[in-house]
């Protein structure tokens, strides 16, 4: 008798829909019979800049050892993000992209019947990894697309064990103030664990901006996420890091996989820590492509919601999918957000000057086509 | 009032012990005051041939997009593996190392109060992927330092999800021939799956050596796990693949963080895939390498077990610790497995010649000035 596999795994596995990444540039080439150098990808949430050259000579170095396992302690970048963040190495677990983190921080403390909350319109790996271990999600509905954070403590019960909440949050780009944040925290009891998700927030350039790290020493229940995969340019690598209580670090650490980061993930990145100007660059393009895809969009009449981090939601009405097809038969792959309950958007990442005028160029004229335009 | 986050966690990981991994060169020189040039590593069972050129140059194409994210499916990769063994690509899963895809499918059909069957003195990462989920262990005693097939069949109850088989095993260099692995199927009840850990099975070179693969289209409960970090030289990069039914292989697909894979990695691996001469050159010297320390360790009088690995535990008397002391003062790191139950061996990973050779003289000198040498 053939057996249904689907049916021998755990119940959270068995209705799980994994994450869709964005297409690949490769893949869209193979589909469409286009080269891959003319077609442009504002779909990840990527570094445009190319990486930091100080990275790459890191990673080049690396080369001769890779038949050796990574140091599993991650001794040397642990150091520079001690030096650079003012914290104690114990305070740091490292993980292959924050994506790993968020995973093993779930199944440190959460199992099945305890509750996990997150936003409405947040990241879409928090309900995942809730599922996975057959916790209960609690998604709280948002406010002017942001984590109603005062909804978000209040849906506190005795079964909360974990609250994910992303600043500034990917895909909508909002984000909650120092004050807030702060104010949020005073009402966490202390034995519920709130995941803060910095992975954008290298871009964040206002006064008020919220920093995890300056709330950590008064909140032990705080686990800072942060990532080398957006600012610092290195998401082929897959290297995050969270920064906690050293008590907490201690318990990931153990259940982390021994050598979850790769030898030249860890030289890259300790490489690119050195790199300030590199940094600066992003932040500068960055901000300068928020101000050139925000303009662009009032011309074209169409409202977005206002970002701090390297992408922005527009919403281009009700035949949003259409659109995005249109896009890429341009050659232009951006990200549709239905799937986060927000069908009438596309998610667009921050480019090159050029490359935002190319998507806006294709965005236009397909709106045009369709009738939609101006 | 303080919180005790360890109490916080889910009960498996409470007591979770983690992974002891081989001590890194960089961490022994720091600690004595080396030059780690001066050290050789025998410890993680890597390939000493350093890295495939073929691998090298693809890595080192790869740099230019550092900023991008990895090809989640790993297509290219996927398809190389598929061709050289004669599958289908549904049936593949990779992995961050084949760590990852132990973890992942014990995550995918085991959980709390389920059963997962392995043997004494077998892979350590077994027990704690179990542990991790709050499964049960079941430790099945080993016949001659290698699995007791028999007894595992028989150890398999109405609970039993998961059965871990090791060929070669680690840390034994134990192994069994294609006609008992496929009795002890015929034994597994087809909701059982099976996990053959075949990591080391690049150097099997006997007539009758199991090989997963030909077992597959017969046996649908059977995974067969694999890695790019032994033979094939690219332990730095985490890169490991599962081969399945493609029904099993969805499942795990579903549960993989969806960028486990980094892209430097899926360029080094894809290539080095078509790099036959390494392979053979990794084999040979593994050869010649057994066969070296073997006369060794006989012309000392020491009894080890006969591994068809990369590898070999060496019976060193009772002080065995006090031994893989003196031999790190010597610059030579090997791997104690007292925390495999087998306090009198050492774990000697097969070297270069010249590094056998000094592994060799250190320990002689080692045993001399203890009395216990001949």
């Amino acid at each position: 008798m053939a057996i249904d596999y689907q049916s021998l795994a755990v119940s959270g596995v068995q209705a799980l829909s994994p994450y869709q990444p964005g297409k690949p540039i490769a893949e869209l080439a193979r589909e469409l019979g286009l080269n891959p150098a003319d077609i442009i990808k504002l779909a990840s949430n990527e570094n445009p800049l190319g990486p930091s050259p100080k990275a790459v000579q890191a990673a080049q170095k690396a080369m001769g050892e890779l038949c050796l396992y990574p140091d599993g302690n991650g001794f040397n970048l642990k150091q520079a993000l001690a030096k650079r963040f003012t914290v104690e190495t114990s305070q740091l677990t490292l993980g292959n992209g924050s994506n790993d983190l968020l995973e093993v921080i779930a199944r440190c403390f959460a199992s099945a019947d305890d509750e996990v909350i997150y936003s409405q319109y947040a990241f879409a790996v928090y309900p995942i990894v809730t599922q996975a271990i057959g916790a209960r999600g609690v998604c709280v509905p948002a406010q002017h697309w942001g984590h109603d954070l005062n909804a978000m403590a209040e849906a506190i019960t005795d079964r909360t064990k974990l609250i994910f909440v992303a600043n500034p949050n990917n895909p909508t780009g909002t984000v909650h103030g120092a004050k807030a944040l702060k104010a949020f925290m005073d009402k966490v009891p202390a034995r519920v664990l709130v995941v803060l998700d910095e992975a954008y927030c290298e871009y964040m350039q206002g006064e008020d901006d919220a920093d995890g790290l300056v709330l950590l020493p008064d909140y032990p229940n705080l686990i800072v996420c942060r990532t080398f995969s957006k600012a610092w340019g290195l998401a082929a690598l897959r290297i995050g890091y969270s920064i906690s209580s050293a008590a907490i670090a201690n318990i990931l650490n153990r259940v982390r996989q021994p050598f979850n980061v790769g030898s030249v993930s860890l030289a890259a990145a300790t490489a690119v820590l050195g790199d300030e100007a590199y940094l600066n660059e992003a932040r500068r393009v960055n901000s300068d492509g928020l101000a050139q895809l925000g303009a662009a969009f009032e011309a074209m009449g169409l409202s977005y919601i206002p970002s701090t981090a390297n992408f922005i939601a527009v919403d281009v009405g009700e035949h949003a999918m259409d659109v995005y097809q249109a896009l890429l038969a341009h050659g232009v792959i951006v990200r549709p957000v239905a799937g986060y309950g927000m069908p009438r958007h596309l998610r667009v990442s921050v480019g090159l000057a050029k490359e935002n005028a190319r998507f806006i160029e294709a965005l236009s004229q397909t709106l045009v086509a369709s009738g939609q335009g101006a």
